[in-house]
């Protein structure tokens, strides 16, 4: 803040009085993207990653909170004041609905937690942000992340200040043999990697899949080099029956992962409910019996004190209300959003095609396609496209911790109806053909 | 963590392996009270600061959902799919319902300030995290805490790793000599106290209230010194008329206020909805028309991404059903609490009396009364005081930032009725003539 003056003026805030995580380019980036969207409200937009709203005309969120609540009173005894208090009153830090997710965990992923290693948070973003929190100790120790990679992992690395190192996808979602020699050049430097974050099931931004063996063997070196993994789960409900994988924490015989989950693309985003499984003992003199998401929770007092009750209650009642399962509401989602995808891929290569330098993955689920033009791809690029070809995407540049030239953008299926998807690939293809021929 | 042994054991965290905050002692304080809580079910609790159960009997959730959506229809002319996507999808990370709140804040303490100052937070604790995230930079900025002190603002400077420097409450809330004198000396030392955090109105947990001329002091001191006042308005409601002051962002001129706000004490806890006022200008080259409430909503990204827009429904449905001020719902809770505090205040004289070294503090509002006792007052005398005499309460101890040796204990009056408080007091003074006459 610079100095006042005599007359004690109003006070003027400097860029330097403010967190090094607020000059982040990647909020610039979001803020830049949000103005376009405004500017340009008639263009087709492939940008959000949010869930599609059509899944919200029928939801019945009364009847959610009374089916949670009829559950308190009848399998948990409570009077019906006591039933209001709990909704209504501060809670305990770990939340109230661990049992239900630790039950729902086991029928739809074959994850056997305790109740007591989950940590019901608000979204998974505070999940990331107190794990991240809970394992980085000094500023030698470091987080590495697959890149491009979800934001909000870089975020709240930001936030806290722990430093981050990129690892690259390579084939198979994440490249083990660059892991290892990191983890080695950051030891020899003195630092450590604590924890690895992937999402190993269609990833945002890139929809990459980790395959098995990449699975068993990034297992195995969590192990051999010590770090924890935190394990991302968001898109792993849209995977087809056929091709499923194990997430991490399945195969995880030595407690390495920490498993992120959310309930916004399933469930809804305005519960703002995700959760986090931390079931690694902490061992102390004298020994007490205590796990990660013990102190993950008393994290949480220091953050936002406890998951809003309400919120729960809703997340609560939508799983009794399926049997104690996600699997039925996932799966008639999965059925969409794979439709979507598609679409969308089908659509480009009808009306796109591989070839000028343009090429695209084509993964079988997730919301995201990754496609690579022949152009370095910024923010210049996407105001063009929205104004003379409206359409809107995201740059891939800004899914990464550090500036690069991406020559990659990404498209996502997941909020547009088939309809839009087809009208935004023509269109789409119209600037792609600027880009390739100019 | 351990090298893994060749057989690639499971994972065992050592204490070493997480965050400082983790160690904080008043962690494991209030582990320690939950358990005599738990252990001692009969002992009548003085400890909790929790607004009185009674008042959900009668609460309307459905009916304040509907009244905010009868709003978003009417007002904002939303569809009916339209507004149940503003509900049930991601919503703007500064919130849903900062004009009713800038309306509420108008009508019900004079503050005047734009809805773009406002950032809705889940719960009281996040606004104050984000905010000293926010103006803390570097090592040397510090957070100058009045104590003994709320502990929440102690636990998220710990978080962020942001260093605290006490200074004590003197006679009137605040002992301004010793905050000049602390802001010369840390800036010899090269560095700055960057923010003060106080609760001018009837504070947690000493029930101190910042009389007139201290406010006006305080806020020159903050334009000389230059740093920011981080105003924690929680018990502000429970004032009577005639003694009311304004708060220090209504005395504001300079802008030096930013303001914490709950909904907890007067609406609910169950929503974890808050909100910070910071309509301080960051200036920038070139120039943009950005508030520091704009940037603590880009670190809110980072760390709850929005606020449940269900549970800003529910306040804005308050808010609105209430004329657009919470003054009259304030009111009737704010009557009820003077009463219980009436209560205890008037037991403590018929019951206790101050002498033979015991004494309290007389607040006319707020929920707590700090009361000293003729011994240290510690975690075995609160066991004692659970085991033998059947009441419990808050150590003084444990709302200090460092380590201390204090013979005061907190009384709370939220939680009780008005019988529970007469025999608490009856159990309290067996336990206290008995630490008298030992």
């Amino acid at each position: 803040m610079p100095m006042p003056s005599p007359a004690l003026s109003a006070v003027e805030l400097a860029r330097t009085d403010l967190h090094a995580s607020l000059a982040d380019p990647s909020l610039e980036a979001v803020n830049f993207l949000n103005e376009i969207i405004d500017r340009y409200p008639s263009a087709i937009s492939f940008a959000p990653g949010a869930p599609h709203p059509g899944f919200f005309d029928t939801l019945d969120l009364d009847g959610y909170i009374d089916r949670y609540t009829a559950y308190l009173a009848d399998q948990q005894h409570l009077t019906r004041a006591q039933v209001r208090r709990r909704l209504f009153q501060y809670g305990p830090s770990r939340g109230l609905i661990g049992e239900l997710i630790a039950e729902a965990l086991r029928i739809d992923t074959g994850i056997d937690v305790s109740a007591r290693s989950i940590v019901v948070t608000v979204g998974c973003q505070e999940a990331m942000l107190l794990a991240l929190r809970a394992l980085s100790v000094g500023p030698g120790d470091m987080l590495a992340v697959v890149t491009p990679c979800y934001m909000g992992i870089v975020g709240a690395a930001r936030l806290l200040g722990v430093p981050l190192v990129s690892i690259g996808e390579g084939e198979a979602g994440i490249d083990l043999a660059q892991l290892v020699q990191t983890c080695k050049e950051v030891r020899k430097a003195g630092r450590r990697v604590k924890a690895v974050y992937v999402a190993p099931d269609f990833a945002n931004p890139s929809g990459s899949f980790m395959d098995r063996p990449s699975r068993t063997a990034l297992l195995a070196l969590a192990a051999q080099e010590d770090f924890l993994i935190l394990e991302d789960s968001t898109y792993g409900f849209t995977a087809h029956d056929d091709h499923a994988l194990p997430p991490l924490k399945k195969l995880d015989c030595h407690r390495r992962v920490v498993y992120l989950g959310t309930f916004s693309k399933v469930c809804l985003p305005g519960t703002r409910v995700g959760f986090v499984v931390a079931d690694q003992p902490v061992h102390e003199t004298p020994p007490r019996d205590r796990l990660l998401a013990d102190e993950i929770a008393a994290l949480k007092t220091m953050v936002t004190v406890n998951t809003s009750p309400i919120c729960q209650a809703v997340i609560g009642g939508m799983l009794l209300a399926n049997g104690g399962s996600l699997a039925a509401l996932a799966k008639e989602k999965a059925t969409f959003y794979r439709r979507n995808l598609e679409h969308l891929l089908n659509a480009l290569d009808r009306r796109i095609g591989r070839h000028g330098g343009i090429d695209w993955n084509a993964p079988s689920g997730g919301f995201f396609v990754r496609v690579r033009l022949p152009a370095v791809v910024n923010d210049e690029l996407v105001e063009l496209s929205a104004r003379r070809f409206g359409v809107l995407w995201m740059p891939m540049q800004h899914f990464y911790p550090e500036p690069v030239e991406s020559r990659e953008l990404r498209l996502s299926c997941s909020y547009l109806s088939p309809e839009q998807i087809e009208a935004g690939v023509e269109r789409l293809a119209a600037f792609v053909n600027h880009v390739r021929y100019r």
